[in-house]
């Protein structure tokens, strides 16, 4: 239920904004649907048709829709056009900064792949100053590549592994990054890699969600949780079809939920965390307790060699490795089961190392799930394994730039005749 | 962030529903403020002058507002007639039903009580049949005492202790009333206690929870979470200003999390629910282990009978009584910290037994909170207590029909001139 009514939060429903809205309405129409004519868009929409054409046009004028066709109604009766999105010169940029790569993903309005790149680095051996340089740098050739498309960026959104405050674009704390108050947003700004195009930050966990919900393998379910396994345990909340919160954006900070009192110590100082039962140090812990990881800081290795490194010890047939495994399977069915109970999502969608290790790993977790949770709920939850990889934070993070467009199409210029 | 862009999902912007919209946005800022003028209304909504004055014609006309005054708008000019909310004649009416009491309230839009009555039975002792005889005949009463005050009722709500499928009006399964599949709005219709009045059903933590937002002392906190102690442990949550329903409506189900994987088994045959550490029944068994509920359905007996036995145990010199509560602070504060970390409230609401204990459970369970949340979110989340006491859940089910009449004023038909 939305207990702010119609509007949100009291929005004032001038002509404006109406106009707006009716914009926005027509335009996700047609991006969701396949050709249509303005009737069809019409019948959709319940907005009369007069209405329709007007808004088309200035759709039209903005670059967004196009006409293709003619295309016959019937066997009789005028060809009707048909619309279908255009916006071939609008263009969206994501980027995720994570501890050990930069990834950049960025698509036109109509979904058309512009670039997709990662780049490795390694974060903690450089003061915050010097990655945001190198983060700088990489947007810069990002946007430079898109220019050369001749596509005009809509936006850039930033994703990172830590709790962000989305209305400045400041970094409150990224700790596996040694990030604390980075004003990120206004330092990219400075940067002057994009003039005039919006920066916005947000968390990647949140943003991966919501690329799963986009694009994913969970496309379209309105209540999903997205839940990465790294260093640490990242999550993402999409509930009722919106991106969840919290009162200062911290909602979803599953990592340091106390699921064993008599548990070992966490990094972060407090007892029984789930993280120390399935984040990547406590499965390398207890497959290779000879190479493990120490507690606080985590040394900083990539991830996929240290899981190269296990299948090697487990090829040589250290035991081991299956049981740390499994283990990490049982805590990860006991985390999601409290998510379950709290979040009623239809679907878990796994990343990070939980999504290289899946076949192994949601077995044993799906089982301890359907045990724990309230049986009307679990039932209908499922944990499945992510394929959007690396990808799906700045996927996601493009998306976003996508959905503020959809939102405003008044925020892309009418083009000169 | 709303996925779903303005208009909610992809609602039409057709004439009709911009003019719903508009009625709504006038009726909730002058329910919203004081006595207002129709320019003030205007330079607060956006909308232009003329058409507040359109609109609250015709909210004059459905008698939802009405002027009073004149009031000098200054020592010079015209006196100006100033809006109020009218709404005596429209009535909201909320039921909980519960273990041992239904409780009936009800409202006029403006806000003066019409009716607040609660009538103690035992619903395990009956089937659910004869139970929701008993309801029927309770809201039969407070819907003849209304209707003789000339109040026409907009809905009934009601409010149950289980998971309710709030599309149908189905109570899937209530465990303490003994309920499962229960079509509640079905058979109250079929009782015909109050014709062509539209009845809803939802769960009693949700809409304590909407009470404590709307009037209660959390009143206007969009990301608050309400815990209430009974035998069980109900919560309700408020994300942004939008109670949190999940896929199923099953959202915040917080007894059966499990905080002790070496505690105690439940009645619902799980291993350290939160339930087994804070429930009512928890309570007592360490309190008077000698007088406990058994494990399994929990015996029903008046809760304030058991907190008066409890003291007077106390009074004797009975330390473990003190124990008890300080233990239970502890867990309460240990499940607390979870949901601060998930859903990063600004407030926990305390309600049932945890509100009578208030003064000696919440300082213990604050300093657990604090020390187990992570403590950017945790420092800015405080556990307080309801003063709602037993009215909790009713109330916020009248506000629930109060707040369809204010999303949709159209609701309510013209009077005759």
């Amino acid at each position: 239920m939305d207990l702010t009514g119609p509007g949100g939060a009291g929005a004032p429903s001038d002509q404006a904004t109406i106009r707006r809205a009716n914009l926005s309405l027509v335009l996700r129409q047609v991006s969701g649907s396949g050709p249509c004519s303005r009737s069809a868009v019409a019948a959709e929409t319940g907005l009369n048709k007069n209405t329709v054409t007007s808004l088309v046009g200035e759709l039209q004028a903005r670059a967004l829709v196009k006409e293709i066709g003619p295309r016959h109604a019937g066997a009789v009766g005028r060809p009707s056009l048909a619309l279908v999105l255009d916006g071939a010169g609008v263009g969206a940029l994501g980027v995720e900064v994570n501890v050990d790569y930069i990834a950049a993903y960025a698509t036109d309005l109509a979904g058309r792949v512009l670039a997709d790149r990662r780049v490795g680095f390694d974060a903690l051996g450089r003061d915050p100053g010097r990655s945001i340089d190198k983060l700088a740098q990489v947007i810069g050739r990002t946007v430079a590549d898109i220019g050369r498309l001749g596509v005009a960026l809509a936006g850039i959104t930033v994703a990172v592994p830590g709790l962000v405050d989305t209305s400045t674009g400041t970094v409150v704390v990224a700790p596996n990054l040694g990030w604390r108050l980075v004003p990120l947003a206004d330092r990219l700004r400075c940067a002057a890699i994009a003039p005039d195009v919006p920066i916005t930050v947000d968390n990647d966990a949140n943003l991966a969600a919501l690329a799963e919900y986009r694009c994913g393998v969970a496309l379209g379910t309105a209540n999903l949780i997205y839940l990465t396994g790294e260093v640490g345990v990242g999550c993402g909340i999409i509930s009722g079809g919106r991106l969840l919160n919290g009162a200062d954006g911290f909602a979803g900070e599953v990592g340091h939920i106390r699921v064993d009192p008599a548990g070992e110590r966490c990094g972060c100082g407090r007892i029984g965390c789930w993280e120390t039962k399935v984040g990547l140090a406590a499965l390398v812990r207890m497959a290779a307790p000879d190479h493990a990881y120490g507690v606080g800081p985590p040394v900083v290795r990539d991830p996929e060699e240290r899981l190269a490194e296990m299948e090697q010890q487990r090829a040589a047939g250290d035991p081991r490795v299956d049981a740390a495994i499994t283990e990490v399977g049982r805590w990860l069915g006991v985390g999601a089961a409290t998510l379950v109970n709290l979040f009623n999502p239809r679907v878990i969608v796994l990343g990070g190392y939980f999504a290289q290790l899946a076949d192994r790993i949601i077995p044993v977790a799906q089982t301890e799930l359907d045990q724990l949770s309230m049986r009307d709920a679990a039932d209908r939850c499922r944990l499945t394994a992510s394929d959007l990889g690396f990808g799906a934070a700045s996927r996601g993070a493009a998306h976003v730039v996508i959905e503020r467009v959809l939102s405003d199409p008044t925020t892309i210029s009418i083009r000169n005749p």
